[in-house]
Parts: C-alpha cells; sequence; structure tokens
C-alpha cells in the first residue's frame, strides 16, 4: 500500500557519513533489532493515503507561501501553461512552429475528410474538429508537440457505436445530434478525471492490450477503405473481417471501378514509397509528410480534367462552406439519447485519453519535461466540451501527426495554432476545390496512415517479455478483426483486469540458501550455488499478503515445509527445527494475512517447528504489533537480516543436542 | 507472479553445508554477479502458470507412479472420502459422533423451522434441508467438525432475492418452484467453481467485507424476528432498518399482542441466559446447546395447556408431515425465470461456499488436518444440486451449529449422519407436537443464535491493524443494515475489488540507508539512525512494476531524486551521481515497467546520473535481458547487493575527483 512514502520522505533525516566499513556479524551479532516506525493516528494515515494516491506529483508545492495575488496568477498559470511559456515566446520559436504547423495541417486536411466518413459524418466536420479544439489546447494544454484533431481509431469507435444506436443515412439529423452529445460528456468525462486526479483509471488497460487494439483498430480501418479504394456502392456498415470480405468478394464482377482501382493503387504505392523514403532518411520526414496533400492535389485535377466521374469515379462532391456553427441547442439534455450519448462519450473519451496521454509521455521523455497527466486530462476535456458546442466531433491526440510536428521542429503549442488557421482558411475558401477530390485518394491515404498502428515490432517484444501480456495483445487485436471495435476494447479491458487480479491471488513464494563464503541469502532457483542450512526452511514471500492470498500463501509456505521435511528424510538429514519466513518484499499485510500468519504458527507449533521472521517492513511490524501477533511470535524470534535469524537456529540448535 | 515456484521446487539441489562463515566484503568485493535463471519455452512457463494458480496444493501428487486400479481406487477416495477414513471408524469414534449429533440435531430442528421462514418457505423445507444434503456432505466431504444445513444469512438472502422477482403470498408455487431452481444452480455453481479449480475465486470477498457482512446480516435477522417475538401481524417484507421499525411502531398501539410478548421476552432472556453460562464455562456448552428445543417443548406445552393461541399468541400450526418429496420436476429449466434462478443461485451459492470454506478452513487449522478448498465445494455443490431435487433450499456449513459440534466432540460428519436421522424422526413422527409452537419461541431462538455473528472483536482487531479495511466492513455492514441485503454485499465486494485495484497501482517507494557499522541498507524511516551515502540516492520499489503502476514508479522515484537533490544543494553536499534502484521485492515486471525502466534510464543520462540496479529477482532479469536493457543499462551496473553496488559507486566517485 501506499501510506508511509510521505513521512518517509519528512522522517527521514539527511545524516552523512562515509561509505560504510567492512561488516563481521560474529564480532558484532545483533547490533541492531527491528525497528518500529512511529505510531501515526487514523487521520494521519488517512490523509497521507489519500495524498499518495491523488496528489503523489504534488501539485501544489509550488503555491506553498505565496501570497494572495500571486496564488491566484499561479493559478491561472497553471490552468493556462500559455500565460507561462507565452512570455519567453520569442521568433526564432515561432520559425519552427510555422513550418511544423504548415506541415501537420497539409496531412490533417486529407485525413480529417477521410476520418469524418469513418465516424458517418459529413467531409467539414472533420475539418471542424481540426480548427476549434487545437486552438482550446494550444491555451490550456502543456504537450508541446501533441498534434491534436480527429485521429483513425477513435472515430471509427464512435462511428460503430453510434451506428449501433442510430442509422446514420436514414435519420442523419439526430445521428448528429448524438454525436455531438457523445462528445460532449467525452470532454465531460476527460476533464472530470484529470479534475478529480482520477487520471490513474486509465493506466488500468495495459500496454499490451492498447498495442493489440491499436493493431486491430488498423487493419479493420484499412479495410474499410478498400470501399473507397475498389470503388464499391454497397458495402456492408459491418467492421468485422468476415463480412468486410464477403461485400468485397460479393461486389468483384460488377461492383468494383477499374478506374477508381488505378487512382487508388496507383497513388497508394506512391504514399508507401514516400513513407519508406522518410522511414530510411529521417532528414526527408517532410516527403511523406506532404505525399498526401500532394496526391490529393494531383488526383483532384486528374479527375477534374478527364471527368473521371463521369465512369464512376465516386468523389467527395460537396463540402460544406464557412466556419464551425453553434451546435450547443444540438447537444441532448433530456430524452432517452443522454444516455445513450454518456455510454459512448466515456468509452470514445477515455480512448481518447489514453492515445493522448501516451503520446504526451512519450514526447516529453524525449524533449525531458514534465508532464502532468491530470492536467492534460482536464485540458483536453474542456477543448472537447468547446468543440461539442461548435460541431465538432471527438477530438485528441494523433500519433502519426504528433511524431510529423515532432520532426519537422516544433517548438511549443503554436504549431497546432498555425495548423488551426490553415483549415480556417480551407474552410473559408479552398473546400470548393475538394468537389473533384476522388474518395479513392482519401482511401489510400487512410491506409497509409493507419498502417504505422500496427506495431509488430512491440507485439514481438512483448512475446519475448510477457507470454501473459502477449496473450492479452493477441485477444484485443484478433477481438477487433473478428468480431468488433466495441468487443476487443471489452477483450483488452477484462484481460488486463483478470492479470491484476491473477498477481495479487498467486504471489511468488521462493526458497532461500546461503551463498557460501557470504552472509547474503538468495533464491535458490536462480542461485543454483546457493546452499540449503541444515535444520532451517528459508521461505521468502515475495508480495503484500492481503486477503485475496492470504490463504495460499500459508497453504505455500506448508508445502515448501513439507517439501522440505521429505528430502531431508530421504536424504537422513537432520530434522528441520526452524522455519524463517524473509519478509522483506512484504511491504504490507491486512487482518486476513495477520490470521493467515497466525494459523501458520499455530500449525507449526503442533509439528514442534518454530516459526521466525526476518525484517519485516515498517507497515508490516507495526501491524503484527497492533495484532499482539508479535507476542504470540515473541519478538525475540524476529530479525533484522535472515543471516542473523540463521546465526540464532544455530545457537540454538547447539545448545539442544 | 506465479510462473517459477515450481521449478524452483525442482531446481533446488539440496547443498549441504555448515552455517556460513563471517562475510568481510572488502576481502571478497564482488564473489557473486546477478544470476541468469535457466531459459525456459513458452509451453513451459504457461504450463507452470497454470499449474501454480490452479494446482497448488498438487492433487494429483498422490497418484504418480501407481497402477489403473488402484489409481482409481484413490480417485473414489477422492471423491468419497468415507471409502478412507471409514474403515478405519470405530465404536469410540461413534460415541463422540453420537453425541455431538443429538446435541446439533437439538440446536437446528427449531432453527430449520425459523430460518424457512426467512426465506418465505413453510417449515418442512428447513427440516427437508437438514435431511438430505447432511448426508450427501458425510460422503463427499473433507471437513470432520461441520454441521451442514440451512443458515440465517443464505436463507435471508435467498429470502430476499426471490422475493424482488416473485411475490411469495401471491404465487407461493412460482415462489417455492424459483427456489428450487436458485438452490439447483447454486450448486452447480459451487461444484464447477470446485471442479474447475477456481476456488480462489471466493477470496477476492476480504475478511472485513465479511465481518461486516456477517454483523449487519445478523442484526437485520434480528429486527426481523421482532414480528414474532411482538407477535404483530401486518409486518413490512422491506428488511432495512428504517421501514422495519417503522412497521413495529406503528403497530405499536394495536399490533402488539401481550401474551406474545411475554413468552418470547421470557424465553429470548433464558436462551440468552444459557448462552452466557455456555460462555462463562466452556464445560457447560450443553446448556446453550440444548437451550433452544428444551424452551419449544416448555412453550408448546405452555401455550397447548393455555390455549394462548386463542389469545392471539400465533403458532407454528400445520408442518407437512413425511420426508422430502421430489422436486426434480419443479426445477425451471426454461422460460424466463431460469435466468433469474441463474442469478439468485450464484449469488447464494458464492455466499454459502464462502462461510462453509472459512469454517472448515478454521477447525481444519483447530485439529491440524488439510482441507483441500476446491474438494469441499465440490461436495457442497452436489450436496445442494441432490437437495434441489428433494426439496430442500440452499444448506451450507453453520457457524454456531458447528462449534457446538465441535466442542461436543464430534470425530467424523458422521455426527450430520446422526443429525439427520434425528430430523428424520421428526418428519415421520413428531411434526404435528410442533403444532402449538408459538412462533415467538422460534423468533427468540433466532435472535440468540444470529447475536453470536456480530463480531464486533474482529471489528475493533480490524480497526487497529488496517483503517482501510475497516472502512470496507462498515461499509458492507451499515449497507445491509439500511439499505438491503444485496446492497451490504454489492458494496463488501467492491470495497474488496478497490482495495486491490488501489493497492497495484500505487506501490509503495522508500529511501535506503546504512545501518553504521554494516552492509545492511534499511528504510531510512523505520531506522532513522540509517544514514545517506553522499552522492548516491538508494531507493527501494516494494511492489512488482505492472502497467498499472510502471508510470507512478518512473515519477515517484524521480521526486525522491529531486527531493534529495535540493536537499543536497542546501545543505551544500556532493551532488548526486548515481541511483541505486534496489530491486529485491520486484517480483515480476511487464513490457510497460520495461519502457519506464527505459525511460528513467534516458532522464537520468540527461542528468548525468547513473542509473544502478540491485538485486533483480530472477524473472526480471530474465525479462530485462529480453527486452536488451540490460545491454543499455550495462549489466556491469547492476549488482547483487546494495553494500556492492555502493562499493562501486564510492570507488569511482574517487577515480573521478
Amino acid at each position: 500500500m501506499v501510506h508511509h512514502s510521505i513521512d518517509e520522505a519528512t522522517g527521514n533525516e539527511a545524516n552523512i557519513t562515509t561509505p560504510p566499513p567492512s561488516y563481521n556479524p560474529s564480532e558484532a551479532p545483533l547490533m541492531y533489532k527491528v525497528g518500529y516506525p512511529p505510531q501515526r493516528n487514523f487521520a494521519r494515515e488517512f490523509t497521507d493515503t489519500l495524498k499518495e494516491t491523488f496528489f503523489h506529483d504534488n501539485p501544489l508545492q509550488q503555491y506553498k507561501d505565496q501570497s494572495g495575488p500571486t496564488k491566484f496568477m499561479m493559478w491561472l498559470q497553471f490552468l493556462f501553461p500559455v500565460l507561462e511559456w507565452g512570455r519567453t515566446y520569442n521568433f526564432s520559436k515561432f520559425k519552427g512552429d510555422l513550418i511544423a504547423g504548415l506541415t501537420i495541417a497539409s496531412l490533417c486536411i486529407p485525413q480529417d475528410i477521410g476520418y469524418s466518413k469513418l465516424a458517418n459524418l459529413d467531409p467539414q466536420y472533420g475539418l471542424y474538429s481540426s480548427f476549434i479544439p487545437p486552438l482550446v489546447y494550444a491555451a490550456m494544454g502543456s504537450s508541446r508537440d501533441i498534434a491534436i484533431g480527429p485521429v483513425a481509431v477513435v472515430s471509427l469507435l464512435l462511428g460503430s457505436l453510434l451506428q449501433n444506436e442510430v442509422d446514420s443515412n436514414k435519420n442523419k439529423e439526430e445521428y448528429l445530434r448524438l454525436a455531438f452529445t457523445a462528445t460532449f460528456f467525452a470532454g465531460i468525462t476527460q476533464a472530470a478525471l484529470g479534475f478529480l486526479r482520477l487520471g490513474f483509471l486509465i493506466e488500468f488497460l495495459s500496454h499490451a492490450a492498447i498495442v493489440g487494439f491499436m493493431g486491430g483498430a488498423a487493419i479493420t480501418i484499412a479495410l474499410q477503405q478498400l470501399k473507397y479504394v475498389l470503388g464499391i456502392r454497397d458495402f456492408t456498415k459491418k467492421t468485422d473481417i468476415v463480412s468486410v470480405m464477403e461485400s468485397v468478394w460479393g461486389s468483384v464482377h460488377h461492383g468494383w471501378n477499374w478506374q477508381t482501382m488505378v487512382i487508388g493503387v496507383a497513388f497508394l504505392i506512391f504514399l508507401l514509397f514516400a513513407k519508406y523514403i522518410g522511414k530510411k532518411n529521417k532528414k526527408l520526414f517532410w516527403v511523406p509528410a506532404i505525399a498526401p496533400i500532394t496526391s490529393v492535389i494531383l488526383a483532384t485535377f486528374f479527375v477534374y480534367i478527364t471527368r473521371a466521374d463521369k465512369q464512376g469515379v465516386q468523389i467527395v462532391n460537396h463540402i460544406k462552406k464557412g466556419i464551425n456553427p453553434s451546435s450547443a441547442h444540438k447537444i441532448y439534455f433530456t430524452g432517452p439519447f443522454v444516455a445513450k450519448g454518456f455510454k459512448i462519450g466515456v468509452v470514445c473519451g477515455l480512448i481518447g485519453l489514453t492515445e493522448a496521454v501516451a503520446i504526451g509521455r512519450t514526447f516529453a521523455t524525449l524533449k525531458d519535461y514534465q508532464l502532468d497527466g491530470n492536467k492534460e486530462m482536464v485540458a483536453l476535456g474542456t477543448m472537447n466540451v468547446v468543440g461539442s458546442m461548435t460541431s465538432c466531433y471527438i477530438a485528441t491526440g494523433s500519433f502519426s501527426r504528433s511524431a510529423v510536428n515532432f520532426m519537422a521542429g516544433c517548438q511549443t503549442s503554436v504549431s497546432n495554432v498555425v495548423m488551426s488557421a490553415v483549415v480556417l482558411l480551407t474552410l473559408l475558401v479552398i473546400t470548393p476545390l475538394f468537389k473533384y477530390t476522388p474518395n479513392a485518394i482519401l482511401g489510400s491515404i487512410i491506409i497509409s496512415a493507419v498502417i504505422g498502428l500496427v506495431d509488430y515490432e512491440a507485439a514481438i517484444l512483448i512475446w519475448k517479455v510477457d507470454k501473459m501480456d502477449f496473450i492479452a495483445c493477441m485477444g484485443a487485436f484478433f477481438g477487433v478483426i473478428f468480431a468488433s471495435v466495441e468487443i476487443g476494447l471489452l477483450i483488452a479491458v477484462s484481460i488486463s483486469f483478470a492479470k491484476i487480479l491473477l498477481q495479487v491471488t498467486r504471489p511468488r513464494t521462493v526458497l532461500l540458501g546461503n551463498l557460501p563464503g557470504t552472509t547474503i541469502y538468495r533464491n535458490t532457483y536462480q542461485y543454483p550455488d546457493a546452499r540449503h542450512v541444515p535444520g532451517v526452511v528459508i521461505v521468502r514471500v515475495d508480495s503484500a499478503i492481503y486477503f485475496s492470498n492470504s490463504n495460499y500463501v500459508r497453504e505455500r509456505i506448508l508445502r515448501w515445509l513439507t517439501d522440505e521435511e521429505d528430502k531431508a528424510k530421504e536424504m537422513g538429514l537432520p530434522r528441520i527445527n526452524f522455519l524463517i519466513v524473509e519478509m522483506s518484499p512484504v511491504i504490507d499485510i491486512d487482518t486476513s494475512g495477520i490470521h493467515a500468519l497466525e494459523d501458520l504458527y499455530k500449525s507449526l507449533q503442533k509439528k514442534e517447528i518454530q516459526l521466525i521472521l526476518s525484517n519485516p517492513g515498517s507497515i508490516v511490524i507495526e501491524k503484527l504489533r497492533a495484532s499482539k501477533l508479535t507476542e504470540h511470535i515473541g519478538s525475540n524470534s524476529i530479525f533484522l537480516t535472515v543471516a542473523d535469524a540463521v546465526r540464532f537456529c544455530s545457537s540454538k540448535s547447539l545448545q539442544e543436542p
């Protein structure tokens, strides 16, 4: 558990000394007894726990001993980091931001149009979501590298969840309103989590699960694009690979349009080649960055002159001109759709959050600046709430665009402002030019964009490091591909939880042996030359002892004992007289744990074996004392180190021949 | 995590040595490097995990190298322990069982009649459930002291859950059928859990939560009895204290019946006094044991001669004569009630299981014999499945009766057979005699029985030992009393889970210092005279590093570092050059954990601080190697002990002035 770290911080006076001299235990047999930490009352203990759980990063530190107005200013700066870095902002920084901003703008415009299709929304809503939210984030966010806007996975998730409730073709308006409602509640959820310092909740989605989920989602998205790249008109609304493949092959003879395919495939190859160049030579990162917009321009121009749309090449046609209309009145605050919107919002909000926070952390580590996860969440949340009132759907940080932003040398979130300015221009002026843009090109752009999300290297590493994690990863992956995005997500979450629960029910217990010529005792499995001490069994419990594992721990220790007793019998060795439980890793114990120890003590008494505890930690010894267990076991059979305990045992067994 | 323990068992060769000599580190600076455990393939690792999770008690051990027929016999004995202990059963044992059996019979008959009322069932069903299930258990169960039959809490829970679905007054038959359905599925659940070796699932209900839940249930049950003791006719169906008190006071002027009160209160006092005597003098345990049946006889006789029932004293009236009719045909296997019956069955089954297993474990420890939880569950499950087909409702082990059984000197589960024989006789012959038994007496018997479940001593201990546990306990307690049994249960479970999740998100990290004159490094908070080593920060991470806490751990370690750096600046001490992470308690690490360490390493590099790991365990070092992290950090900065690491640091800092 957590309580203490704080006291430890205060309680530890920095007495300084030269490096320790060598230690000869026989000279100083028992210099130190196990220490009891200072007693603390309930209130103290409780507040410490809360503090460590919700404010471990101690955000209020800076506010200490400050005057009222200063406090207020600092608080404003805390909420709007722009006030802080804005003052030191200069032209050289702006140059970096300008270039980065233009690059990600060129990248985001075609992506936005495509992603809004994933969410079953008209293209302009994608652009809207790249105009307002980035501005809000630029003022409130503390990440310097993240690029804000609609992203593929969230768009897909939102789209399929909304589609379950309302049919986007039949009643468009209702669908749109529900989308805004979901966006609103997504924002509320994100802001609330951050404000209530519950950010750690998103940590319950394990890295492995996310890798699997993202990979699956990416493939699902790519498959969806076949509709555009192959020019198929009647395409399934389902996202699972089976039904998608069916509707692809089903339409092979009549549905496919060769002109579309030529455009789509040709540009897909071009884009992938550009990506490849960018990978090969980091200096040429801008090639894949500007490739999409270039291909859009080329393709549009090509269709315009050849009028290929007459040959059945589907084109974007009309994108509504002008900036975001207000949509506050469209959000459902009453009626049956509130609950649905809320549910969808929470799910999409959390996924968006996970993605954004992950990105933020990654780049923060690369440039080595601290990032307050909870603060980020407040920023992202506010951004989406504002968005939901200005015709935007859920926006978050995009992996691909953030990477480009970083490589293009962005300095601050001003690059997001530049981007949104470009998007504004697009909305005001350029949208008509997209009339002849073939959907095929958008499809290939999205395919080339999401391919990066299939992180097979990470999967391989996961396989190498932790097989259980790999199962979680694959579960999520196949869940998304073969069932649906929601199911995949569900699998990911449940496997993550199952892992946590398993880990706390079956902690490890190991047998310790002595490394010859030292007073060090180590796991006899890891250190094969560690040797047993005759008549003594030394077991280390590698976890806190809680209700969820106390019985297991008790039974397991007894099993170690019986195993050793059998071995001793076989080899005609002296009988076991002592059981030493090394408790260094036992960081906490609860009432069930205490009972388990008591039961262990009783059954050992029946066998005339003495129970000895070695190095119980501060919390544990505190609780052992509180429960009077120390008196049962006898405080003279609790030692600071295994070495001391063993010395005690051998001296005792010498006394009684 | 779990994998390994098994290998460790096999891998640990018992090389024996004399107690270790004293150790002088300066002589032997680095005798041992951190050991790498033998590599294992996925299949091996996976099977080990499964084995340790589900078969940690290694139940198949005994079947090794046995011939086919013997195997079968052993398997039969495993399923029916009676075949094992039956052969060594003798008259002296039977004497003990006979007395114990008669005692618990005298106790259970009135209780059964009362408890069946709690479940809104006719009295005979309580008796039925004390006839068949004990017989089944006697053959299959492995606990020698548990007394089987209906119990108060489960009866109440079943009653209130069933009442939510069907009104027991309006459509009696449907209610009864649903009760049998629930019982059937309760049995299936219990047997399945045991058979699939998922017994550990019930460990997720923490001891504290159970104490609170039981206490609350006991008080709720006692309050329900006021209806009988005060002779109130129209009584609320709700169980929360508020509505119960309302209907008690609401009926104060007209509803109460003074004759009933006289009987009820008088005998309640008598019973409590008997209990008191039993507590005072353990030899007189039989006084409270036979008190109930005595008072039933007295009260019945009294009512019979005075015909008090004419004065409005409610009596049991008719109890159906004869043994259990078959009820297999009454169980719902189709229709809407299957799902409901299943849900109710699972809940009640789990609670029954928790109670029975707890009892079994308690007495197994007292008499020091092993009890296989999963095997017990199979026995209890089968017992309830059979019960559901012979007009019984959910039976399990009763705290109070088992204690009496134990004190009366039962030897084997034959005492249950004796009891069920007496119940059989009752059903065949004596039931008519209960005609004039006043309900009041049953009420007072139940009150005196359940009062024992309010375990305030345990609550006090919990308060002393673990405040968080205490909150869980109180949550469950008040949940049951003020809301309902289900709500209380829900609170209990959710708080238990919340505790687990909290414990894995916020592990403890502590600062280590050197105990002067030794090579021991300990928590500077627990050991105030532990001293810092200049230029070195030593942090111990007290938990496995998983996705759920990896970011927290990383940030926390960095915070320790900055705190120490500030301190060093203030006191004008040498700058920090080394960060030693003591990893002894870090029993496992997953991919997220690896990433966290990598990030930590990177940010330390930026600060020109060297990251040093001390004593990573077998699993951890394996994974560090698999992820190539050892190469990053450099295997020469991974040490076996903190002492070695510190010696390395000081030698290095001497080299570079």
